[in-house]
């Protein structure tokens, strides 16, 4: 492969900072969709049009009939994580750097150096045996509402032999993975009003209900330091791992103390320690607090008694629970823990079932052996920890979703110094080209 | 008096933002200096100068000499406290507004309208029999760090028989007060650190540690809803009001209910409930929080498990608390209170003692004849929940310190709508002009 014009290639894509969530990115989106638009049309595709948002849209594309082959849909998602903080970063988020064999930039994992290898694989083929479609993203980190709204109206998009989504990493390095279940996410504001406008300590404190007081007694009610939400009814419907997977997880090579030390990077683990940390990271809901604005948070000192508070919280759901009952029962657990002179709401912002994928299908031993023909081991069944919001709407045709990838799990995906590691791109291309192949010429 | 005149003349001092806490203001600063000074030498004040900053000068003027009589040091402020939230005033906060005889500006009661009042009440003596001095500061919305130095530099500018502290109110319409102590403060930034950085919740949640999450636990054990504050210590050397304080105030028009409905419109009042709400407000130490930064508090919706969190907080301390011990009290709970796996640490921004004052002194008796003469009613000996923390530097020299004032409980200090009733600011006049005439005529 002519490494170098791949890894020019790949960092003009990555150059563009197509940042979803930041309106002022908006045309670094639409850059990074006319970016991909492009390479479609390279790669002989007809049929290639944005979908759904002038700003954010949904590139899709056909690629060349091929009559009697299986018809593959390719999904990935062009947009990125915002890149702060800006000061961690070793080399700049949108400057691509290579250093010790690694490509670091936003987006080198998530997603845009797995859509480029998804792609690259395909002109390695020369003409691949399949009938290609595709579905490529500007909103995967901003609640894919577009997408969303494009299937609904248009689900015959989805109509396929075979889902891919490589959106995700090995388990380990060696460890190429299918996932067969993804988290849901429950997204949400907790805002807490004690009073009517903000008070003056001197004059009021010692006697008048304090905003920012109430929230945190609220949050720390709702998770214990043993690690259990305490939302009623929240871990009625987890469905246990099996037996078969809690003996798969065992033997896989997770070492909790250097997940500890090299990726978590703190001093100790926390949540439910009867359950294993992949458990807990894969099998149980969560609830994050990311952020908490009212009162005064200015430089210098303001003596403020805050009259209102609002913590942004987010739960990870697994299955069998769903979006909405996990809403009733926040909502429901918020109202039952704040004090009676307090008024405390919540408000959804977005949110996402959690998804199962039976791995059943020819096409995952396909998958298998063509990561076992490149990389020398076949897929491992795990599930993830993480949230594709819009796989199941991928799969409403019953066609069955590989969800897999060629990430690392230290690529510091939505933090400082994201990088993709150069060997997983070059088999990566590798892998994906024989899959092609495989499906092609097996048929699925 | 021509009240047309006066309120001109005091709205011309409103209307400069001279807000300390925020360097955008700097020039507005210098710009209310320049009001005071030029009111000085109105007054044939000599020797009127900028001491110790160019920024936020202190104002320095001599009175014209009156041998034999005493000598009178007038403390004041013309700094005031930043607008914001600017949406909730009903008229912009530097267009000082009447309506309904009162005046609505930022810095109308807190203190530009106070130190006018002092000003003006000398001009309406004609000659004042005393001698005067003045330290009118730019800085005690932000720590009084110039005159703090000055005074340090130069104790002999407090060299006086008596020292007028006006920055304060009734204790209720009607009911002039002189106050016997002043709350101290310890304001600080607890501050938890859990990992080396941000993390994504798809990836770490229900395994690693959430920086907001355990500085919520932590604000939350530092104080339970029943009001105490768990800091090990604190209330070891509170002083309990007297048997004479406590008949005192409860002899005083303080309506609980009318307090919560009209003054701090909530649901209901907090605190440690076996103590009367005055007792709270005035002799017993609060913890507040402020305000809490880290993590995502943009808009929408960002999955990180925050690395670290801040909560900027204050303690308001009372005698007989020192600064230097709550400091090392606190210091010490947080340490104690944060799981080992989690770094906490204190950063103080500043503080004062709290200030106890003697009010024996025969110049406290000729305050109490003014009021009594102009209002109907002498002086009720009330406590502070407020700090003025120059106030004890302003007592180094052994003179009295009198700290009284013409504001109303519900003047709104530091929020929206500040005010200042005018009937409040022409008696406050006269009171003040009594009150020179017989300190002069009758000696201190």
């Amino acid at each position: 492969m002519e490494t170098d014009r791949l890894l020019r290639e790949l960092s003009n894509f990555l150059r563009i900072p197509s940042v979803s969530t930041l309106p002022e990115h908006n045309a670094d989106c639409r850059a990074a969709a006319d970016w991909v638009a492009a390479e479609l049309r390279r790669l002989d595709c007809r049929d290639v049009q944005f979908l759904g948002s002038e700003m954010h849209p949904v590139v899709w594309g056909v690629g060349p009939d091929v009559p009697g082959a299986p018809t593959l849909l390719i999904y990935g998602h062009y947009d990125v994580q915002p890149p702060d903080p800006l000061g961690e970063w070793t080399s700049p988020p949108f400057e691509p750097t290579v250093r010790r064999g690694r490509l670091y930039a936003r987006g080198a994992a998530d997603d845009k150096g797995q859509v480029f290898c998804l792609l690259k694989a395909i002109e390695a083929c020369g003409r691949p045996p399949v009938n290609l479609r595709f579905l490529i993203e500007g909103e995967e980190e901003y609640g894919s509402t577009v997408l969303f709204e494009v299937l609904e109206r248009e689900p015959e998009r989805t109509r396929a032999d075979v889902v891919l989504v490589a959106d995700m990493s090995y388990v380990a390095p060696g460890w190429p993975a299918v996932y067969t279940t993804l988290r849901g996410m429950c997204y949400a504001e907790i805002t807490v009003r004690t009073a009517k406008s903000d008070l003056h300590s001197g004059e009021y404190g010692g006697a008048a209900p304090n905003a920012h007081e109430e929230l945190c007694r609220l949050l720390a009610r709702l998770k214990t330091p043993d690690g259990r939400i305490h939302i009623p009814g929240l871990y009625d419907t987890v469905k246990p791992p099996s037996r078969a997977e809690r003996a798969t997880w065992k033997r896989l090579p997770f070492k909790e103390k250097e997940f500890l030390k090299e990726r978590v990077q703190a001093k100790a683990l926390t949540g439910m320690k009867k359950y294993s940390v992949l458990e807990r990271l894969w099998a149980l809901p969560t609830f994050e607090i990311h952020g908490i604005t009212g009162g005064f948070t200015g430089d210098g000192a303001k003596t403020v008694i805050p009259a209102e508070a609002t913590a942004k919280v987010s739960l990870r759901l697994v299955p069998a629970q769903t979006l909405k009952t996990v809403q009733r029962q926040l909502a429901g657990a918020v109202k039952r823990l704040a004090p009676n002179y307090a008024d405390a709401t919540v408000r959804f912002l977005h949110g996402a079932d959690p998804a199962e994928i039976e791995v059943t299908h020819p096409s995952y031993q396909l998958l298998d052996r063509a990561f076992k023909a490149v990389v020398g081991r076949g897929t491992v069944a795990a599930r993830a920890g993480g949230s594709i919001p819009v796989v199941p709407a991928l799969g409403k045709s019953g066609a069955p979703v590989i969800l897999t990838g060629i990430g690392l799990p230290d690529d510091r995906l939505h933090a400082p110094d994201e990088k993709l590691d150069l060997t997983q791109l070059w088999d990566g291309i590798r892998v994906f080209r024989r899959f092609y192949e495989l499906l092609g010429h097996k048929g699925a």
